[in-house]
């Protein structure tokens, strides 16, 4: 049931006449589609949060690379690839934190000097570029959701046969190409006929938690009840919560985990209530190149998203506010993090890294070729 | 000057008219004034948090008892006592979790009885029931006040010279009588010279922070920045606060808190990363009665105040929501309880039970004496 209601949920899709999302900062009240016709739009959707949740974002960043591309009227391929350098630039520089983001631009970068490369004439090489472009992209997303599926089959059995799971934020279909992440884990434990109830954090400033998670788990018919941030810790002491799961914005080589603002909070409130705290994200969030979480970019978004609800002032004029968007969590509060190639465990440095040299299996592998 | 400025926000007081009162609910945006006329009034201001905080709700019960009898028609004393009991438990039946409410009641009970066993005849203690009911609303608002500028006094030395200083919730004038709790030990703190800027929470579901913790702290020239609730964990953790202090519904024998939703959070946090949790609270939010917090009847509110902003839906329709008021935070993570008559440190049990057995200092005296 829930990969069929999931599938009705279309975050993000190439269509002849752009890129489609559904306008993330109106939900639930409308449920509006939005349709990209160039690069800065979509560049700008990924900024105004438009589309948000890391995995989406890799691909809305390789859609927008595509459709620039696609759109570019230049006539030789150096003219291309310094159009290509332009709207790379553009899309990479729309938020600071979520890794996929680079990931999904240099996974295009290779795909466009290939095409370049194997060409026999300027102009073939223009015409492939812009064709195996719009192909890369289209398989990210359809990678992304067999992806969520793999990570669903390896976490769901983490997760208690009953009883409620906490979740931060939303990593669910809206956050990614489809499925999700943490909410993919869940889908997969339902699935698997574990009773699951989840309590969703309202996650403020944005409300992704209130506004996105129940809305998708509704549709679902997985049972949700909001939650505010401060409630969570106040649930874990009753003995209400029995797992907690998140995404993740960027994971470093040692385990640390960039992730929603609050995130750090529920995992210090889920070690110190002997709660277990998995983090679901595919190999594509995990950052190799950053030894520890300290080297993350934490983005500073606008103050106003603080002071402002619904466009309603909650706070005096002129009171200032602070709006880090993501924190890291230090490794020794993650139980295991889970992914695609299976289930991680501390030490992290040597089981994250052992994941990129291992093989995705032959199940993973015959869902990835149909993308 | 935060003495002064302070003052200017009038909480409570008794009029010729009634009962007034500042509307917390519309704060900031709206500081409109509303004066009840009868007990029932009272009553739905204490319920509906157009008044609120455990000290404040202790003055409104008062005066609301104080209102109800004088407005009594009852030609004998039996007659009144029936009315005074019906008052009584109108006012008790509010909100469950503030202990001052039943202390205040008790208070006026013991004034009640007192005033009815010492008249001569039966229309004398009537008169005298009443005017005294009256006089000691008064002086129950004007010994707040008093009390918390103790409390600011023996707790002032507990803050840093300089840095961030984490709130949760409102502990303000707003809070009590004037001055506050633990806004009253950092105004007494900046008054001693010391360079501190206050973090305040947030704190959904009402937002008292945002709207009010931000809104009498500004009006003070204190420094005040708001961040969600989910925020204080990262900013602890990036080493900005140098500090925690709140407020109290309750205190057990123990120690043990009961306080606004989020604030065993914000003390789990402060443990986790070195920091000291403070707690400022008049002895008559200090319940000797209960052993411990798990005896703390945590009040349940309405969900809509958590899926809807300034009346605006922030989730889908129809989703649930749970709203714990409060929270319990065990002893073991509160550094030390700030009292008028002192500060109070683990085993809490004999400090605390010590605090109630020693006299108010001599320049409290004084302060209580002008009440």
């Amino acid at each position: 049931m829930s990969e069929t209601q999931a599938s009705t949920i279309k975050t993000i899709e190439w269509t002849e006449a752009g890129v489609r999302m559904i306008d993330q900062t109106l939900l639930p009240a409308h449920e509006v589609y939005r349709t990209y016709t160039d690069y800065q739009g979509v560049a700008e959707a990924i900024r105004s949060m438009v589309i948000r949740g890391a995995p989406a974002i890799g691909v809305a960043a390789a859609m927008g690379v595509a459709l620039g591309v696609k759109n570019s009227n230049a006539a030789s391929a150096d003219a291309l690839r310094a159009d290509f350098e332009l709207i790379a630039r553009t899309i990479s520089a729309t938020r600071p934190t979520a890794v996929n983001l680079f990931w999904a631009v240099e996974r295009t970068r290779r795909v466009f000097e290939s095409a370049l490369a194997e060409a026999a004439s300027e102009e073939q090489a223009i015409a492939a570029a812009k064709e195996r472009l719009v192909k890369e992209a289209q398989r990210m997303l359809a990678e992304d959701i067999a992806v969520n599926e793999a990570m669903g089959r390896a976490g769901a059995a983490l997760l208690p046969d009953r009883g409620v799971v906490l979740t931060h934020c939303n990593a669910g279909a809206l956050a990614t190409g489809g499925y999700g992440t943490a909410l993919g884990v869940i889908r997969a434990a339902v699935d698997a006929g574990k009773k699951i109830e989840v309590f969703a954090d309202e996650t403020r400033p944005f409300l992704q938690g209130a506004r996105l998670t129940a809305w998708e788990l509704s549709r679902d018919g997985i049972p949700v009840t909001i939650i505010t941030d401060s409630m969570a810790g106040h649930f874990m002491k009753e003995g209400r919560i029995r797992a907690a799961i998140v995404g993740a914005d960027r994971i470093a080589a040692n385990g640390d985990v960039a992730n929603k603002i609050g995130t750090y909070t529920v995992a210090v409130l889920a070690r110190e209530n002997g709660i277990p705290f998995y983090v679901a994200a595919p190999l594509s969030t995990i950052d190799l190149k950053l030894a520890s979480g300290d080297e993350i970019p934490i983005e500073q978004r606008s103050a106003r998203e603080v002071t402002h609800v619904a466009g309603v002032a909650i706070a005096p004029e002129a009171v200032r506010a602070q709006h880090p968007a993501f924190d890291v969590t230090p490794h020794r509060y993650v139980t295991a993090i889970i992914t695609e190639r299976g289930v991680a465990r501390e030490p992290y440095t040597e089981s994250l890294a052992a994941l990129f040299g291992s093989k995705v299996n032959s199940r993973q592998s015959t869902v990835h070729s149909q993308g």
